[in-house]
This record gives structure tokens, sequence and C-alpha cells, in this order.
């Protein structure tokens, strides 16, 4: 049974989930090697994971069979339950909350040897559309305030399985980091009545040396401080604060950017392993703050190449050893005309 | 020349330095292998490093000679220079400072072949005598406001050179971590009139499930809130809100508690790699906020088992599989009646 544990200190939240120690691990001693499949999350394996919550599928195909191309089930080693009833304690300096809450996996594809960066434009955006019906459908489940989207792609970034998956956890709190950009935002809109990220989208637009790509829809680009080398934002140009809002063209041009950018990442950073995740406005919930004009959801691409230690673990600080602009010059030149 | 940036939305600060690519790398490519010695950071081979700051030696030696027990040398690929002026810029949404600051490595042995955990109490009372010392030295520079001292043992800790050795940046600002813990501290003095750490030294002395080990001046245990496996906190019993104020004789008790904890770590976690880091108050300046009452340092120790994946990135929360009241059981089980 999962517990969250907050920092006496400061406003950090941890989970103790200690049946994750129990899960598989599908890499090498050395990292990156893969092992063969087919695995749990092949098609034809679909009775060896927890029943489905979501697939796309097609007609005639029945629910847990194969016929799949995109399949959401509960993780089998998770974080938090949804069957956990809600439960918060404070003693003294110490507080804490039920382990109440969801944390489902997003089969991206059946095939066992693809990665996200491998699939058709028209496949990542059933992915996308994955991402933002199951946000929808948990949305309703009055005891969630956040609901985070990640994908970890190599061992390095924290993957244990090979076979291309996101991640999804929905939690009863505002996560710290979000709270911080939200926070951030809203003195800013404060100040200056407008949302800075679309300043960023029109400062970008402005000014082309940390640009990547763009289309009609979307804007990539590396950002002015990055944590991390080749580390990549990716904003809508429309003020738009909810994932969930966004409309089915725009999920397709959405698309479109993301499989450009993991062509041109596979390509400029040798394979490197990545994380990939989706920022957005928490859940609007009765007599909580609203930041529906200041916050604008976005993603963020975080290659694995340096490693993160005691300085930023000290600080909240980074050193990033590579000039953005760079990065983004090497990005830039990798993207293809075509996909 | 490096540079640091500020995270438009959030309150981050990254330093980019891209002379740190060209840094040598120690370690194999498959992680923990190690190189035989000698090594740049080897007795004997004081010439081939930029010229000691500091060190601790025999009468009768000569700097930049052998004869050596701990040796500080700027470091060679350095995140910040200490020859940089001061400049600050503001351009729309880009904030930068540029990078001054000191960079420096503490060599804590002449031995290539010995780690931390290997040296006598004696010699590790040297260690902690220099982190002080260096410390002292640049609360006098008063561009910086703030030193943070910490060490990465083992490559996927960070580490890129084998040879035992800490770090020390001293920078213009006062970090995003450091910001976090002394506002949170200072809340919790302005509502009770007490340092919170203190009430959490009472804690652990009246409640033993997550303590480790103590001494007369000193007390480890597993927070309560652990972002990782194992993660240890190390506190003066008496309230210091500065290491630098630190007595001789209490360096002696503090080493002899972190040698007792990386035998019992070396043993319980089969030589994981760590970060260790030290977390003081920034220094005392004019005009500037005090937190002399409220806050009080403190060492942590972060073993390296888990890895910093999307939801951690995302979240700024962490998920951690193992109860902290086991992890303090393990580490307790294997400390070291003699040393």
């Amino acid at each position: 049974m999962s517990e969250l544990r907050k920092d006496p200190v400061i406003d950090r939240w941890v989970i103790i989930a200690n049946e994750r120690s129990l899960k598989p691990y599908d890499f090498g001693v050395h990292g990156e090697l893969r092992k063969p499949g087919p695995c749990v999350f092949c098609e034809g394996m679909e009775t060896h994971t927890p029943k489905e919550v979501f697939s796309i599928r097609g007609n005639h195909t029945e629910k847990n069979q194969p016929g799949w191309t995109v399949r959401v089930v509960p993780n089998k080693f998770p974080a938090l339950r949804i069957e956990e009833p809600f439960a918060h304690c404070v003693d003294g300096i110490c507080e804490s909350l039920s382990g109440s809450g969801a944390h489902e996996v997003i089969i991206e594809t059946p095939d066992h040897y693809l990665e996200l960066g491998d699939l058709s434009v028209d496949h990542i955006t059933e992915v996308m559309y994955v991402y933002r019906e199951r946000m929808r459908n948990l949305e309703k489940d009055h005891r969630f305030r956040y609901c985070i989207i990640f994908k970890n792609q190599g061992a390095s970034a924290g993957a244990s399985i090979q076979h291309a998956h996101s991640q999804l956890i929905a939690i009863p709190v505002i996560p710290k980091r979000v709270k911080e950009e939200l926070l951030g935002a809203d003195k800013y809109y404060q100040e200056k009545n407008r949302c800075i990220f679309c300043d960023i989208v029109q400062y970008h637009q402005n000014n082309n040396q940390r640009m990547i790509v763009e289309n009609d829809h979307f804007l990539a680009f590396v950002p002015y401080a990055p944590r991390f080398p080749y580390e990549i934002w990716i904003l809508p140009k429309k003020h738009v604060s909810h994932f969930m809002k966004t409309e089915d063209q725009e999920l397709s041009y959405l698309s479109e950017i993301l499989k450009k950018l993991l062509v041109s990442m596979k390509k400029s950073l040798n394979d490197s392993p990545y994380n990939l995740i989706l920022h957005t406005t928490p859940f609007e919930r009765k007599g909580e703050k609203s930041y529906l004009e200041s916050y604008h959801w976005h993603m963020e691409m975080l290659p694995t190449i340096t490693k993160v230690a005691g300085f930023e673990w000290g600080t909240g600080f980074y050193i990033n050893p590579v000039i953005p602009e760079d990065a983004a010059e090497v990005l830039r030149k990798n993207i293809p005309d075509k996909i």
C-alpha cells in the first residue's frame, strides 16, 4: 500500500510505494541493451496485463484481445491505487495522505520493436488522442487535483520496460513543480495582463536563434535557460490552458511536430534516451484558484545526456555544458523536410 | 566563458558552461569501471592541476609539491570563474548574469585507490576542516551570496574523475532549493518561535524508527519523506545556522558519524554511488534577511539507486520504492561498533 508523505521543511510530497520495488526490468545491467519480444505489452499478450481501461481498436475486436493500436491498462506495480480511499493525517511534523490515485500505462503500439518516433503521424495522433481522453475521464474523479502524463524512453531515462509506452499519474495534490510554474505565470499575468507563454511564443517567432521547427498550431524551440543539453519545449501557438481542450485537428499538428523532433533527436543525439513531459493546468475545482488566463499547456522533451549530481540536488540549479543556441542549430539542421 | 541564465517562468538559474563539455572522463562506458592510477589528482602529479589555493601538508613541504593530505585546486573545467567581473543583464523575458564564481576541487587524499569512507576519522576531519576554511575564505568575496559543497561518488552519481574529491561552488545568487528550505524553516519559526531542524532532532531522539546513529554532537537518520531509497540526513544537535561556525572538536564528531555511515552504506547498498551535500545558511550580507535563528546547517547523503524520470521532472515529487523505516533498519544494523 502506498502513502504520500510531505517533507516537513519544504512543500514536496514523496510517494512511498514499496510494491514498485518488485517491478520487472527489461534492460541489461549495462543500460540500454534490450531483451527480444514478445513482452507483456505485445499484441497477443493482453491477458498478462491488468484489464484495459481504454483502447483504440478495430471494429469487431474485443477488449483485452488483439486488434488494437493504442491500449491503456492500470500499472501492475502502481505508485498509487484508484481504489484507495482518501485519507489525510497530520502528526506533529509528519503529514501524510493515503496513496489514492490513478497510475496507468499507455501502450503506444502493439509492435515490440517500434519506438514512438518510428510510428506514423496518424498513429502518434492516436497516442495524443488517448492522452486527452484519459485526462478528460480522470477529471471526473473529484479526489484528483492534477494529472501528469510522461514518457521515459530508454533505461537511463528511467524506463524499466522497453516496449514503447507512456504513463499517466492522477494525484490528489498539485505538484510542487506545477505550482511553481502556475505561480510564476500568474505573477507575470498580474503585472502585464498577458500570458508569459504567449509572450515566449511571440519572442521565438521574432528571434530564430533557438527555434527548431513550427507549423500552423505549434512551435518547438530550445528554451533560453535549459536545464539539460538539447532540452526542447513544444508550445501551442494559441493560448490554451488545458491540454484536455485541444481539438482533434490540433492533435495531428502536435503529432507532426513531435515526429519531426523525434527523428531529429535520434539523428542529432545518437538515439539518446529522453523524457517527454506534458505540463497542463490542474483540474478546475470549485473554490480553487483558476489559471485559465495565465497558464498555457506545453510539452518538455529532456534528453538524458548529463547526470544530475550533487550541485543540482543541493541548489535546484543546473549546469548545462551545451550552449542553447548551438543545440537548437543542431536539432534544426536535422529536422526532416518530409515525414 | 560561462553565463547564468534565469528561467523566465520560475526562479531557477542555469549555468551555461560549455567549457565543461571538454572535461575528461575516467570511467568506462558502462559506468563504474575505473581506470588505474596515477591520475592528475595523485601525489606527484601536482603540476598537472591548476595551482593549489589551499592544502594540509607536512612541515617543510612546498606548495604544489608532494607531502599533502588534502589539497584544494581550482576546477580546470569550471562552471564559473573567479576572475569574471559581475554583470547583470535583462532583455525582455531573458535575464542573465556573468559567470563569476568560484569552482574548486577538494582532493580528499593523495592515494588513487582510497575512497572517503576508507580514510581514518582523523583524515576525514581534515577534509571537513578544509570545507570550513574554504567557506570562511570565500565569504570575504562580497560578490558571492552562497557557497555549496558537494561530493559525487561514482559515475552514476555524476563523478567524472574517480580519485576521491569533493567540489565547492560559490555563486552570486541564493539557490532555489536553498531558498525553499530557508523560507520553509522561516515560516515554521514565525509560527512556533522554534527552529524546525531542532524540532526534527528532538523528534528523532524520541522516535527511533528512522534513527541510524548518533554521538554527542550529531544525529543521522532517514528523513520522514525521503526522495530516494536510503537517503540520510545528518544534523548537528546544537542549533548552528552556518557550517562555518562549527568548532574543531565538533568537526571530529561529524567525521566519526560520516565514517560510520559510509561503512554502513558500503555494506548495506553494495557500494552504491552517492551524492553528499552540505546545506548551510547564505553568507550574511548587509541589508539581506538573516536566517540565524530559523535555519540549521545539515548534510544530505543521497545514494544513487533509483533513476529520476518523467514523473519527477514533471512534478518535483518523487516515487521512493523503499519504506523509510525499513531503510533505517538496514543502515542501523550495519553501523560498525568500532571504526
